[in-house]
């Protein structure tokens, strides 16, 4: 099984600013060896199970945990069964049919 | 501490028409003792930690998995602090500055 | 055409409380003739065009512009061929299928 | 004034495999001047204002409308003033501080 996610965690209490804290989060994944990719506007990563998935983003909260009152995070996942390494096979399905693509 | 999440949960291999299934989820919800309100668009409830808020959505997957090839869920979570019983306190604040609304 | 659009709009270089500004947005909501609901997450309401979904959203951010730098917003729309007032549908269809539920 | 978004927009009554689908909005943008960049899971462009913003949304919308009954999207915007060329110092603002990461 295929679970693709992409998140953005950050905290609201800490003024315009916040990459010093997304940061410690990107660390998580530096550290880690998850399939990840950094994107503007969040990280997008792939597990094989639901349990896995929402490991990563229990984790990735607590990175920010000790010194931040107020969290906001998006998430959205794609699960599929049968399936693995989609981070590769989604993006040349669309090069497949389109030619090239900035990806 | 208190963890507000509202998300969404169905399959994408199942048809135009997908409430059997959501239906599922909701069951869950109601056969539990969680705080939860249902919307045309999803569901909102409050747990007090990351771990109860991701044990729910690991289980609302299970709702599907025996059946379903492919699932999508959009989540979203407010995580602040020394706070409790968000679900109506966040209302009656917009309330509270511009008088009734639908809610 | 029916347009289902759950969205939450608020400005994040303003603090950990935010009620303030995301009560400008419910105003305009109250303000105008939109089918809307407002939850503890975000605010559904219903549109028959894409159009007139981005007009609301596009409105939306005009009440925080003014004074705020850095505004976040996440929106979802499901978009519907064939079909108007899917507010109540959708939750009766789930209602006729496992009873009553908090909604 | 940098309007960052992250979206997808998909059919959910065309059965578990959509790419052909999502295909056709990827090339509305690689026929385009947007500076854009696809993920596994969406695409993530960056414009001056909100209403370039929402036009490029009801576009997309555009390219599934004619043979699709039912479409989802899920959308996020990162709306800064006073800021440009995000897509680039986003990323640069983690790896300033944390090293090279997979982006």
């Amino acid at each position: 099984m295929s679970v693709l996610v992409e998140f953005a965690i950050f905290p609201t209490d800490k003024g315009e600013s916040v990459s010093e804290y997304v940061s410690r989060v990107i660390k998580m994944f530096k550290e880690s060896d998850l399939n990840y990719q950094l994107t503007p506007m969040g990280t997008v990563f792939e597990v094989e199970s639901m349990e896995e998935a929402t490991a990563v983003i229990n984790n990735a909260y607590k990175q920010l945990e000790p010194d931040c009152n107020r969290v906001y995070t998006t998430i959205k996942m794609d699960i599929r069964k049968n399936k693995s390494n989609r981070m590769k096979q989604k993006i040349n399905s669309i090069k497949n049919k389109i030619g090239e693509v900035n990806a």
